[in-house]
């Protein structure tokens, strides 16, 4: 490998000035505003990797392209689907940014733009990985499918369709996606889990009409009162949910895992100060990263009923309702959840009453192998990289995506992230370490190297 | 009285023109746009009591005029003070009305137009009968000043103040007030009950800031959940306030009020047709009429957390909060509520989250005698001008100039309403029967004749 790490390492200033390249086009893809530079940014990549050696193409999709770069050396070569994203979400100097977020600048060590960790910079630690291979040695040790979209940040709304459209180009033995992160700076992570989401919203309905409460108070139900009373009761006071059979199918936490995880010194006081709460809370008999990595939860999401404004209005609103979700964990189904949360909801609700209960948005859980020569691979790439063990860790949030590969495709993923948690995706002051972009790059180097499996032996 | 009654029915097309002529005034206080309608209202109506024979003037109260007109006919009468206004709820085509609300016409016996029954034709019975009385004989039996406020409809902001300064103007030994209602179509009644009203506001906050419910879901007490949890304790399921020392207070129902009350075949099954619920719903033990009368409430008037727009946001809200308010009855203390209430929110707040608690409104509820010389007369005007006893009754709503003036004034108040429920005060096609006009007016003009004792002796 040393001939590859080589080229990486002569390679960093010029990829580096490419991500900033890369990282300057605001690909908004929320933004309707913004969809010329998100095409620019598609067509950007795809000649980027055509040049690296890549067959690409700018895929039209309904909504923003996808680009598609492959790369098939042999047949007797395993195939490796990577997955990314290229746009980003919106970001202006008003939201509280230091530095202008489509203007790069290193600064201590660290690129500041949006998208430097969520997707742009983690997706080109790839790219110098691939370049470097192709540089050093003329071919990839794998052959490589890239699906890069540009959709993420807004829903991927067309990206089931393309799939389904796409499968035979993507089929593959292993996908690899780099969007997660290190459990902490230095502490590199395989992310094996990710919990889903049951998403529901429930209107409750009394009187044909908003109601004057001083001469109807008293005579009927009202809407808001049985909604908070109901709701009320789905979750107890030791933060377990109360609706039956909620619990039946959860996939207990294993030992090791249990182990492994109270191992990493989670600081829950740290958390508790970040967030600025007196103290954290949540279901007894669980540790915090247990609790918002592997156990159900359900939130209220949204309340709404009658007179918000300002000052007193005294009606007795005729309809209250809510938003509410569960994130779920393997073994849960969020249909079923959905139809027992609905029977409860139903049941607690008294005569005078209508409800109406829709169901939002559902997304399975996932629950990914920890062993394998995929996974054991990434971890030994990382350790080299890094120079210390990754630990095996899951998400509290979902990524329908993950789940829609190991479903489809039916090949194990790899969840390898090289940021950090603080990185601030999503928020202003978005940045990743230079050091993570070139220790992600070196990692997934040898991971290609690591995997290039052919009859069952390392080549 | 025969003199009086004849020139009260010579008097009816020529009062009918004018109450036309003061209906198509939009005298919309809330409205600025109408500032000069409210001004131009104020000034038709003083001129037409100047003309009738009272001394009048419209007075400034830093708000929309007031119009006060007086007429003292000797040192050895007693005095009447008649509270009403001349300001109207805002109305439109387009909320529904099937004639323009300003443009008063006369269909089936029934004048339609905005402020018909609340408060322009009510008002306009006085009117008559005092007028009734000075064609007849050329003076009043009593003296009399009218408070004519121009602000009832956008919450009486400058009266007090007004009252304050006008003590000695105001000062008299009984008020009356028609801006209520009959029991129902032919059944007269005499309101002697309000109910008070305790609003607050609670804000309960979390963490610093909205939360992934993803990444965060199961680590922090969700302010959306608490909310829910807390209030949906407040009432019990039979309909019970769940607040200790709520009920301390209350001065129960007499029977002869629950006697009288069950006597008037309420139709509860009716309400609830016409209200589209199912059912009624209140506190067991009760009647709907003695619960909507003459029991205590809470009710949540608004619930706001999170996200309410269309879909599903997976937000863990930082904050959530509700409007709430409790009608009082008789005994209960606006102020005193207030501070249970806030002690048993505060205490049914989990560890982790914080609470305030915002005083919005109050107002003391009222009961006023249902005997004395004025109550009595008042009856007797109203069976002789219906040819049917009224009914003592309550009403659910407040009226804070009632317990304005039954506690600056220290004089009995008496409230004679002639419209009826269902005139849609407040909504579209408001209305008021000519002959409850027309029976008003002679129940006034006879009420005048019956109070005005001298030595204590009818004259």
């Amino acid at each position: 490998m040393n001939d590859i790490i080589k080229h990486l390492e002569e390679d960093r200033d010029r990829a580096l000035a490419q991500l900033v390249e890369f990282l300057s086009i605001p690909s908004i893809s929320a933004e309707p505003a913004h969809a010329e530079d998100v095409n620019r940014c598609a067509h950007y990549l795809a000649e980027l990797l055509k040049a690296d050696g890549f067959q690409t193409s700018v895929e039209q999709t309904g909504g923003h392209p996808a680009v598609v770069a492959k790369r098939i050396e042999s047949d007797t070569l395993p195939t490796l689907l990577l997955y990314g994203h290229y746009d980003v979400q919106p970001a202006k100097m008003a939201d509280g940014w230091k530095t202008e977020p489509f203007a790069p600048v290193v600064i201590d060590g660290k690129i500041h733009a949006r998208g430097a960790t969520d997707d742009k910079g983690q997706l080109f630690c790839h790219i110098m990985a691939a370049r470097a291979h192709l540089k050093a040695r003329g071919k990839l040790p794998v052959n490589l499918v890239m699906l890069i979209e540009g959709e993420e940040e807004s829903g991927s709304d067309n990206l089931d369709s393309f799939i389904d459209a796409n499968m035979e180009l993507l089929s593959a033995d292993a996908v690899i996606i780099s969007d997660t992160a290190q459990y902490g700076g230095g502490q590199p992570a395989l992310t094996y889990g990710l919990r889903g989401l049951c998403y529901l919203e429930v209107g409750i309905t009394g009187p044909n009409r908003d109601l004057h409460s001083g001469s109807f108070g008293g005579a009927v139900q009202n809407p808001a009162n049985a909604l908070t009373k109901i709701l009320g009761q789905l979750v107890d006071d030791s933060g377990r949910v109360n609706i039956p059979g909620f619990y039946a199918d959860v996939i207990p936490l294993e030992q090791w895992e249990r182990d492994e995880w109270a191992a990493l010194g989670h600081d829950a006081e740290g958390l508790a100060r970040e967030l600025g709460v007196e103290t954290l809370f949540g279901e007894t008999g669980y540790t915090t990263l247990e609790r918002m990595w592997a156990r159900p939860t359900l939130d209220i999401n949204g309340l709404y009923s009658g007179y918000s404004g300002k000052g007193a209005k005294t009606v007795l609103p005729a309809k209250a309702g809510a938003k509410l979700s569960c994130r779920l964990v393997s073994g849960q189904d969020p249909d079923k959840i959905a139809t027992l949360i609905e029977a409860r909801l139903k049941n607690l609700l008294p005569p005078g009453l209508t409800m109406e209960v829709v169901r939002l948005h559902g997304a399975k859980p996932v629950l990914l192998p920890t062993d394998g020569i995929y996974v054991e691979s990434a971890k030994e790439a990382l350790e080299t990289a890094w120079g210390k063990a990754p630990v095996m860790i899951r998400e509290g949030g979902s990524i329908p995506v993950v789940e829609t590969f190991a479903n489809k495709l039916g090949a194990p993923v790899v969840l390898m992230g090289f940021g950090r948690p603080d990185d601030r995706a999503h928020g202003p002051d978005e940045k990743m370490h230079l050091e993570d972009i070139f220790m992600g790059a070196e990692a997934v180097a040898r991971f290609l190297e690591l995997v290039a499996i052919v009859d069952g032996k390392r080549k």
